[in-house]
């Protein structure tokens, strides 16, 4: 079971993780959230929770004292504490296989132009990003986080290999996949995926995901090339064969 | 303007879209969004949008038909069609830029195991990636990036000067920031930003600006020695203290 508390100025902007996968998970019991709303621990009589920058810059910026009581209201302190940022680690598989083993996270999400940078200080907050790019706040990243997450929570997947068996975690990009019809408006579905003979299938289904890495990704495939798993002889022809025809 | 047409499953997904910067852009007609519930599309009796791969394997395919469907709906055979896959072009400024000169975007979201091949390669669907990590479905992403393009849109930001100020545009990690009040359970802000002196406030801010980088991005900062902005010499010295200090 994995606890996030998610301190934000935005909680409404949550109803997303309550959909899909991690919704049943949270029915489940096997993740729990509690939203806080940060606006509702300003001590302020209009609720403010901005204020401007010392030495000037533009936009507004979240205000240490909400930010403390709002960490104080979840016991932060004896919490992992993690804060949305560009600034941060950028998350990889490494970094959430990490992150799961926590059974309580403490996410703080930034809005406008960020935070007090002693509430960072203060709670030890470590800065973790999605990717390099600027967003404005840190709700969309602290969803994007908890989903990627809640992935890794034992039971939250139909299968433990619907985890591993996907794109990156086994190191490379999907190999494309076909449902029903079989013929749809005079496009088929490649014959070897329709003849039942499993061996064929997982060996096509090898040589597309390496082609595919090849292509979009020579990092990966680089990566794969060097640290693989051990390849049966058919598996190693195919990737020699991947490999011959670049 | 720029116009969103966005296909999934789950519609109401997208509610945190419409807050905050991308919610009062949709509101001065500077975004644009058209949802589309792609289980509308199916002609089964049940909404039935989903079937077993062919060839086996964990999961569900979302099928071709009722995507094909509401691609027409939106007629996405004259627009530029993206599909947030894992398997993409990860996002980088460079690449939102791009992206964000588009007057309409269809954005396709996977879910489950993702969607029958062929949908993509007959809609010509571009494969773009929000990070290195394996999620539910293509809806965070699609809104990771719908925030990251409306952010490029004219006039969205209060100031010009808001978007390539921050952290990556600029090509260094934000500076530590700072906000009211000035002494905080005993937490001085840093004594430079509070004097007026923004030659010196400036100064401050890069060089924090830059060593926050070298340590925590040498990828970054090595790309800013190399490729930065004309300095004047205050700024000069400060980078060259900075590398000096590595």
């Amino acid at each position: 079971m994995m606890h996030f508390d998610v301190l934000t100025l935005f909680p409404e902007m949550f109803a997303a993780v309550d959909t899909s996968i991690v919704g049943r998970a949270r029915e489940k019991g096997l993740v729990e959230f509690n939203f806080v709303n940060i606006r509702d621990f300003s001590n302020d009589k209009h609720n403010k929770a901005d204020d401007y920058p010392f030495g000037g810059g533009p936009g507004m910026l979240m205000m240490a004292d909400p930010i403390f009581g709002a960490m104080g209201s979840v016991d932060a302190g004896h919490k992992k504490v993690i804060y949305m940022s560009p600034r941060g680690r950028v998350i990889d598989k490494d970094k959430l296989v990490d992150l799961s083993r926590e059974e309580e996270l403490v996410i703080l999400c930034g809005h406008y132009e960020g935070v007090d940078q002693r509430a960072l200080d203060y709670w030890d907050a470590e800065e973790i990003s999605i990717g390099d790019y600027v967003l404005t706040g840190g709700e969309l990243p602290a969803m994007v986080l908890i989903d990627a997450l809640a992935r890794l929570v034992p039971g939250v997947l139909a299968s433990e290999e619907a985890a591993t068996e996907e794109s990156i975690y086994s190191g490379l990009l999907e190999y494309p996949q076909y449902t029903k019809p079989r013929n749809y408006q005079g496009m088929e579905v490649p014959e070897v995926l329709t003849n039942g003979n499993h061996k064929l299938i997982h060996l096509w289904n090898f040589e597309e995901a390496l082609k595919l890495t090849r292509d979009l990704r020579p990092d990966l495939f680089e990566e794969f090339v060097k640290n693989h798993r051990e390849l049966n002889k058919d598996e190693q022809k195919v990737m020699e064969k991947v490999i011959n025809m670049l």
